[in-house]
């Protein structure tokens, strides 16, 4: 879907055809693009390969239970992370010198490439601090040290920048589009974005929603950003915007994916033990495209349900711990239970 | 399940079987009643019958595009309307001098038993008047006139007295209980109701629940009746007070089903158009319980998701328009054909 936005990525995209529905001249692309080959670009032809760009953060988190200092957090671990339990994964992002060499070797092993995590030796990781409410639904932000995260400049290491599957993490709209302009011919590229920038940026948050394929959005911010009441007709106003797709995460309530002519939806996993919802957005997010990575970028009907199923059933995992302290705990076949009990929730 | 609360209608349900998962002593029970046949008492054996006691209502209704003065309203016709597209249905409650006779010809060609519509040629019939906000999801009560409904003591015609199936529309739960004295041998028990009961009539509310099979009941509300924050939690805890199970209307988020083993959720169906959301949890109630009838009230898990799809599908018809408007041009082909869409929309 990266081709009808980018028409130059007409002719870099490789693997084009397997996010379209239509047939596509393969062929005709492939030789076109072997002297490219020949001149030494590396990029796996053969496995699909999804790229994430986004924040890293020490978080600190209280909840009405409980209250920790300084864990892992940021848009791009967590996607990574629930990502990683489909497809490889690699993640682009910035850290101080206070970085953990313990939590690389955590995404290494998960299948994270974190050859793009660039530390920075006089600065200090982005700090974020909330406090979430009884009915752990609402919280507020107490603290943003943005620290190295502030002058962030993202760069791909140069096997990065021919990905098939491409997320843009929540932060700053430019930081999204400084990481497009290193990327050529992805086959799919989606966003996340927040209040904030609808609020601060918006000029560079409309400019990127002209070259994504998809948007990954709250609903009370989808309805931010188009002035909109209904939640689907907010979606439908998005996609006037750019975007060929919406998914509309509803936390609690489930999320729902919108695009011209197709409308689906899923309920939330029911929960009782929700122990830290930070980051369940990016989790959420990082199943769904780690899903449709391994599916080969494919989006017909069914691998677009499936894809919010499994974001919705990893996101349900990481809320039943700090930070990643559950996922720790789990790998795929716990999540295949959990879908299995959530189709005999659902299924009619 | 009425037989498990009620021990006395171990003896009176002709079809309890029908009910139960497990094979009863049919013609042990029959034998049993035969008596009572020779006495007079006029009830089907061979149909099955589903009947609701709730209040009758002339609405005024403001929403951000329209206003619509005295349309009708109230949870006993929204409930049996709705149910009408699947199964016969008996109605009990109470009008004024000012019923129009056009609403009793109505429901009657939906299949509705007009029998225990009661007419006080003194009184006016209720009424109840209330204000949309912008996003329809909520709204204010402006007035409430209880006229009739405010003495209303619910008699039941002698041929209702023996339902298989019984809903108990949101009312006070006095008349809940009164209209239980008169009802013998039901199979199903369900009822609703909202924060006004929980407020200020809960010792009668709680000899209510003991009563019930099942309690229908807002998200907010199922929070409010236990003290709890947590949707699920809330509603098991409902379970501890009587109820075999507990349906959560979660309104545009959809719906939740809970029994101690079973949990089962169902998410609204996608809406832009929404003209008028009154009574779209008794249109819910009552395609619910019109399916569970149409199926002889086989309760098994794949028949509970469908009366829970079932019920979302007919209330979103009915929110399309004011009052009845959209039903009147409704039938089932049209209810089939939505759940088939929002069997794409939902199945992995």
């Amino acid at each position: 879907m990266g081709r009808q936005t980018e028409p130059q990525s007409l002719s870099s995209g490789y693997f084009a055809f397997a996010i379209n529905r239509f047939p596509v001249d393969f062929f005709g692309t492939f030789w076109y693009k072997v002297p490219e080959e020949f001149l030494g670009i590396n990029h796996s032809i053969y496995t699909m390969s999804l790229l994430v760009v986004g924040s890293i953060a020490y978080d600190t988190i209280e909840t009405p239970m409980m209250r920790r200092e300084n864990v892992l957090g940021g848009s791009a671990p967590f996607f990574a992370y629930a990502a990683g339990f489909f497809s490889p994964v690699r993640m682009v992002g910035v850290v101080g010198a206070d970085w953990l060499p313990e939590y690389t070797e955590m995404l290494r092993k998960q299948g994270i490439d974190t050859a793009g995590i660039e530390i920075m030796p006089d600065g200090k990781t982005f700090r974020w601090s909330g406090k979430y409410h009884n009915d752990m639904n609402d919280r507020d932000t107490l603290e943003t040290q943005l620290n190295v995260l502030g002058t962030f400049q993202p760069k791909l290491p140069e096997d990065f920048r021919r990905s098939q599957f491409v997320f843009l993490g929540n932060g700053a709209p430019s930081t999204g589009l400084a990481a497009l302009d290193q990327i050529q011919g992805a086959d799919l590229i989606v966003a996340d974005t927040m209040n904030l920038w609808i609020n601060t940026t918006r000029t560079d948050l409309d400019a990127l929603l002209k070259r994504i394929d998809g948007l990954i959005i709250n609903d009370s911010e989808a309805k931010m950003l188009t002035d909109e009441i209904n939640t689907v007709t907010a979606a439908r106003k998005v996609l006037t915007m750019g975007p060929k797709f919406v998914i509309v995460k509803k936390g609690e309530h489930g999320a729902m994916f919108v695009s011209e002519y197709e409308t689906y939806t899923v309920p939330a996993f029911p929960m009782e033990n929700v122990v830290d919802p930070t980051g369940a957005g990016d989790s959420f997010a990082g199943g769904l495209m780690g899903y449709i990575a391994s599916q080969q970028g494919n989006l017909d009907g069914e691998t677009i349900k499936n894809a919010l199923v499994y974001g919705t059933i990893v996101a349900s995992f990481g809320i039943e711990g700090f930070s990643f302290d559950r996922y720790k705990e789990i790998n795929r076949t716990n999540i295949e239970e959990r879908r299995e009990a959530f189709r005999e929730m659902t299924a009619f």
